[in-house]
């Protein structure tokens, strides 16, 4: 399946999507046209094309991203009456969290900026992060309180990509970089189980609840709103770590 | 004043402001260090080293911002029980949204947009901005809606900065793009009596209301909220159109 016509914003008028089969087609051919795995930066973090210096700034802003997620799950859970769908969710948030004693994704999360030589006081702070990095964060927060929880849950679909991406990322990046190892890595190995179970619930309950194409239409444009929020992270990465225009105040990594 | 420990979220740990002067001292040394007068984008193309298609990339995703003021303008009104100040600010919507018959700050844009030569359709469906624009332009709304009614208004004192900014603009543009004219910058030619006249409202405000050293910190945090808000939104601008990474979506200017 081809989308012609898709914005920036949303599918475009052209696209009439008219039954679940068409939907999950469509949704596939956003994750292949839209998802972050494309983006000039992980090429360049996959490959080890980048310097330490550049792969701290990467871990500190993408920890604001991995903590305030179990916050978003929280807004997602506060959606929905059905206490199904509540209980479904509630695992995301232990996956982030973890239990007392127990270490969740926000932890592991913490080892890999710890691993990368980041002070946890100043990751955990966000004070240095790029505020583009805060603002598409909390537009994904925001969004799934403002709209449909039918919305809410599409937005979580690129789950559906994130496997991939993270066995290259794996590979990548202890093969490139002296300053990986598989310990700090942990939070990635831990999400190839993880994602899979999240994503295909995600999709089946889209696929279930996306009744009319203005609905699919929605699902839609969910997902290519999150493609948005995870692709301004990188793109704001780009911008001041690669190309070297640091916005004021932001984390200024030491001379490698 | 100089301040030290400035983050780019925050005022930082070292600085105490104890009186309504050192607040003001310390809100326009944010300015001179923060405001996006001092961004490189700015630089290009109020020096006239901007394409055609450029300067239609910034009018177009300015747009959004532009129209998105008096919806935040509303927020703001509805976070006061004081009809004075509901009444005092109530003129900055009618000033961006005019009257039956009379243009406001919103058409003054779409003159310019249209005298760029983009289709007034296509610039009000916001379907071509740059995520990133969209991203830090909500987070205006959603600040002056979540922190408390003094941050709502202490997040409008760029103003104090504007002026300059709209004079160095008009002159610039004017000089050096044979496409600008008098009867396009007309928007910014208006702000110049306009938005003196909100700011000094609103920094008479903040000094009378921010009683505590952590009030007036919050003032001082709202103040560099917003500069991020406008400089995020040049940080996109110069990498999608100056440095040439497009996202997905996003409007493409014809050749020039």
């Amino acid at each position: 399946m081809k989308l012609e016509g898709m914005t920036a914003l949303s599918l475009g008028a052209k696209t009439v999507l008219n039954s679940a089969t068409e939907l999950e087609a469509a949704l596939r051919f956003i994750g292949e046209t839209r998802y972050h795995s494309l983006h000039p930066f992980h090429k360049l973090l996959h490959g080890g094309k980048l310097n330490k210096g550049q792969v701290q700034a990467w871990a500190l802003n993408r920890y604001y991203y991995q903590s305030t997620i179990p916050i978003k799950d929280a807004v997602v859970i506060s959606r929905f009456r059905d206490r199904n769908i509540r209980v479904e969710w509630r695992h995301r948030i232990e996956d982030h969290d973890g239990n007392i004693g127990s270490e969740g994704g926000i932890e592991r999360w913490l080892k890999l900026t710890e691993g990368l030589g980041l002070d946890t006081a100043y990751v955990e702070s966000t004070e240095g992060i790029l505020p583009a990095t805060r603002f598409a964060v909390e537009a994904y927060v925001h969004f799934v309180r403002d709209k449909s929880p039918l919305e809410a849950i599409a937005s979580s679909l690129t789950e559906l990509f994130a496997p991939n991406l993270h066995e290259e990322r794996i590979s990548g990046m202890l093969a490139h970089y002296d300053f990986v190892n598989p310990d700090i890595m942990s939070y990635f190995s831990r999400r190839l189980t993880q994602a899979p179970r999240d994503a295909s619930f995600a999709l089946d309950y889209v696929k279930a609840h996306a009744k009319t194409p203005e609905q699919r239409e929605a699902v839609c444009n969910a997902l290519i709103f999150k493609t948005n929020v995870l692709w301004v992270q990188l793109d704001a990465l780009y911008h001041a770590y690669v190309e070297g225009h640091i916005p004021p105040g932001a984390f200024v990594p030491k001379a490698n």
